[in-house]
């Protein structure tokens, strides 16, 4: 019985322990019946942990669906199929990069260099130790779902980036950076909080990723856009050119995929499916992604005169990303203040980074996944219904991983600049991606159709 | 152990307390024991329902992706933007409105004024007091889960007058009437239902809200579409011209979408894991929308000689809006039947509509919602397994939400277009409301094209 | 009680009788308490395992819409309502046949003719008998809920042939063999494993259909191509022309969903929320799929000279019909080589198939799904961990249900050529099938536009 028991970390205390002798002195085969009387309340409370865990994590895949989508519907149809590319390829090069070293850099166990650095070695485990491997995480989840969880994180924090690079980055430069960067850069940046490092150790509090995944992400954003320069024709002597994304129902897809995708991230970074904390992450999450909404709505209706539909896709992704850092520890009035000041602060960003920084990025992913990051961790030092949060200890921790996913990103960039090249020929951007990079149109049929007279299409069709 | 007992209430009732004492003088320690051996039976329990119904809160959610894409599907080109930006704020404005003041209007605990209306106070709760708002719902559910669940819901009932009225409401205007509209109408009517209002004790049956929901938001698009009249174009003394919408791959995924959400909408409304309802709701909801499919294709097929898709999609809807009111309460075989029925009906149906009454709704809101929605609550008093359930209450109950919505929505789109006016003006309509509403397009690099030749846009894109 | 405990199946054995008098004895209250105490252990054990069932039943429904969606994104615009038209209809045929005669074929109980055939009887079962559907499945989980999984699975066979044929084939012709397909075909290969029929008694294994649903839909769609003959225009004096699919983030919405889908289709395959199979099926699914986009994206690189778009989508597809035979018994590192291989084999069977064998599949299906299938099957008697598990078995399988589909699919193929005709018109199929078949185009507002110079557009817009 034992060994059964400790398989789910139950492990028998004092107290249990005098029950069962009680019990085999008085019925003398009490011990035996529970034995064989099936399943424990422990057991069927470890299976619901694990699968709400499992259900977080196909919530969190679904989230790729949503940023492909997002960034192919805010950019040109020339570079449509280059968007996707990359999407569908970074998350697969995240799984696996992330079930070879990522995992064991992230949570190593035990640090070897002070609290910043630690690493459990190659690969994960096989199901040779099966048992062993099921016998994890204070009886809530598997050590499989443990990894595949954080292996779906692992993937979106390489896909921010993507957005903002868009249009103009290399395919072959864009995958080495990525690779690395979701590889080593995020994961040893993580391990610092979540594997239970120096800012973990200092009381830093990040619940879902704002800063860990969100931030660092929009730091890899802003070193990539500004190192690439902006997309040819953005910023002419006549003035700064919109450049409108080609198709507002795929950005409105990836919109609703991300937010449906932030309950699993949120919510199944509760770390089981405790019944409180989980519904009130579902709640905080709710109300700040539509708050968000509302917020972008109306600054933009303000400042445009006319309401902007993709400022409210990204002010309820900006709401998200908020709430991200705090989900937990929010009441649902602060997740509502939280939502709408992100959605206030994004639209402002977007133009500020736009005009007056000129940083070309082309879907917003500077504004909602670095500064709205950097504001949900900070609201957490503001609103936390945790009074061992403070805003000094979350202003270190912003700031600790903005300057060394700054400089991982500047030394990444700018070698692969150097070794490879970053940037497509003037040429290549012109005509679009899609054939350069990968000889095809994402939509031959409409495509061919414009050879004549589009701006956007230059070449016939042709594919593979 | 009390506190933790009755956090999930399930108090120990006298039988449990005679074996807790018999066990203490046995064994000594186990009482001791049993408090700190880990979670109980009932703990997982409660953990489950917990987690399904929050399961089926974001599948809900996902609902509303599927009435933006059936919509903007559905509609022109030139609209596209509108109604996307309508749907996603739609969605915004409910959730916020119902924590504002709808959940408190819609289970108001006691009524004020009869059993017609009651009001709980502005808010939801904050997490001061946390073990209180997990403490309920009889061990199934904490109160935010309550919240989200039917904040979802509330969030649906706006969405459905949305695509009546589309391609030519004022979007200012529209945002107005659905404000008041969830927040206020829907949730009043629904206490007299899920609220324990006089319905509800006159024993009506609406399990997940074939009248509460579909039909409530189907008497708003009624009433909306008659007001504004038809799209310009749309009955010449030519006749009817049939404006076919701009994209049956997004209708079509909107619909996969609705249909996936439904196993929350009506899985959900068991209000509990149980295995025996959920999975036979399961059965019942997914029969009736193939079998819907199958009813608006023979029809078409019969009807137009060829087999219509948006029909199909219609029929799917139908399927399963007329299933919503009996789901838990029919057999396989009646699930089919009522499926099938609403697939016929709804092909007839979008028909009269259209072409004999002459109301004018672009999607067949009306038809699937409405119309569909009356079916299935009748069918409740027609094919119930519950012999309490009888065809009179039933029909009271469709009458009684008719007379109130219709009044309703009479009075706010009337004083709405004195006050503000309810249709954008002819040049608007004409040049897409995209332009008109939000000075931008929703496929700029294709719609750039048509410049020359399309009759369906006339301005450069300009944006934001 | 014991009605109660039976209605789970946990029937009390000796030890436990012995518990339960010892108990009474002793407390005099205890059996009476344990009765009225609330929830067993075993009651939330089932609950959960129901639960997942019901999660992965909407995941493998989700599919549906995956397959909708690649099949029309990889196809021209021309066509793209009746691929939308058949999904649509395919999937509702599927779930109402399986309830009438599938299920009872697939889940015979007794086999009536050797190990080969076995019928339960016409339609599932009503709600009269509750408790008895409750009470099923070694407590797992309820009948409907069985049957609802299995629906799904069906539906999805019937799917994989739309691709092949896609583009040419009648739409009456393909409802009729899709009907037939589904309804006897499927599901009476399906009972000689999952029935528990000859392959099972011998050892075969195929833990979630790499074969069983995989491979018979790929070998339908392999004889349908073949028997259908190419589209007009793919091969030519001058050589193979490409045709180039119409929408690429069409396709690539739909491989996003069919990858989330799988994690419903493998992991509701375990049968139960186990959370150690289950999770490591999570891991193995996942890991194979990404290695699949990688070994596509490394061959198709090097082949083509340009990475394709449509072949690393094929490629995630390739390798999650790989490790569809054998997620349950793969370590990480077998299931990634899997994928890498599926990868490899599916940009190296399209080109071959298309090439040098000539059968025209638009969609790559029969790459796919069946000889990646195939694959997958052969894999588990080299790879699993289970020693009991061997190839030569594993091969006799993947040849008795080729042999077995070829012939019904054969028969039934010829059969409604020569009764009813299997080929549009050639007029029709220049015109796109939309117009043809449904007299309905899928984007009438830029297929309009395209009206004078467009090649694939002839019909201006008429609806229904």
């Amino acid at each position: 019985m034992k060994d059964f028991l400790s398989r789910y970390k139950v492990l028998p205390n004092k107290a249990t322990i005098f029950t069962l002798l009680s019990l085999l002195i008085i019925g003398g085969y009490s011990a035996f019946a529970q034995e064989e009387a099936g399943p424990t309340a422990a057991d069927a409370m470890f299976t619901v942990n694990n699968t709400w865990m499992l259900v977080a994590s196909f919530l969190v895949f679904i989230m790729h669906l949503g940023f492909a989508t997002v960034e192919s519907g805010l950019t040109r149809a020339k570079n449509t199929t280059n968007i996707l590319f990359k999407n569908v390829s970074v998350v697969s090069i995240g799984l696996l990069t992330y079930a070879l070293v990522g995992f064991n850099l992230m949570y190593p166990g035990d640090f070897s260099i002070g609290q910043y650095f630690g690493f459990a070695g190659f690969g994960i485990a096989s199901p040779e130790g099966a048992a062993g491997l099921i016998d994890y995480a204070d009886g809530n989840y598997t050590y499989w779902t443990d990894f595949i969880f954080q292996a779906m994180f692992a993937a979106t924090a390489a896909t921010i980036v993507s957005g903002a690079v868009a249009e103009r980055i290399k395919l072959s430069s864009f995958l080495v950076f990525t690779t690395i960067f979701v590889a080593i850069v995020y994961t040893i940046a993580g391990s610092w909080k979540w594997g239970g490092g120096w800012l973990d150790q200092m009381g830093f509090y990040d619940f879902a990723g704002s800063t860990l995944v969100h931030s660092v992400g929009g730091w890899g954003a802003l070193i990539g856009a500004i190192i690439l320069g902006p997309r040819l024709g953005k910023y002419t002597s006549s003035g700064l050119k919109p450049i409108p994304g080609h198709s507002l129902p795929l950005a409105t897809i990836g919109m609703f995929m991300l937010w449906l995708g932030w309950y699993g991230f949120n919510g199944g970074s509760v770390l089981s499916a405790d019944p409180g904390p989980v519904s009130l992450v579902f709640v905080t999450t709710t109300l700040a992604a539509a708050a968000g909404v509302i917020g972008a709505m109306i600054v933009s209706w303000i400042v445009f005169k006319k309401p902007d539909l993709s400022m409210i896709l990204n002010g309820a992704l900006a709401g998200l990303v908020g709430i991200t850092a705090g989900a937990d520890v929010m009441t649902p009035l602060t997740s509502v203040i939280i939502g709408l000041i992100a959605g206030v602060i994004v639209v402002f960003s977007v133009i500020i980074i736009d005009k007056y920084i000129r940083v070309d990025d082309p879907v917003g992913a500077i504004s909602v996944h670095l500064v709205c990051g950097i504001w949900g961790t900070l609201a957490v030092g503001i609103f936390s219904t945790n009074p061992d949060h403070n805003f000094i200890t979350q202003l270190i921790g912003v700031v600790a991983y903005g300057v060394f996913t700054v400089i991982c990103a500047l030394i990444l960039f700018l070698l692969i600049k150097v070794i490879m090249g970053l940037r497509v020929s003037e040429e290549e951007e012109m005509a679009g991606l899609d054939l350069g990079e990968h000889g095809m149109e994402a939509y031959p049929d409409f495509q061919q159709i414009s050879e004549s007279g589009g701006s956007t299409m230059n070449y016939p069709a042709s594919e593979g």
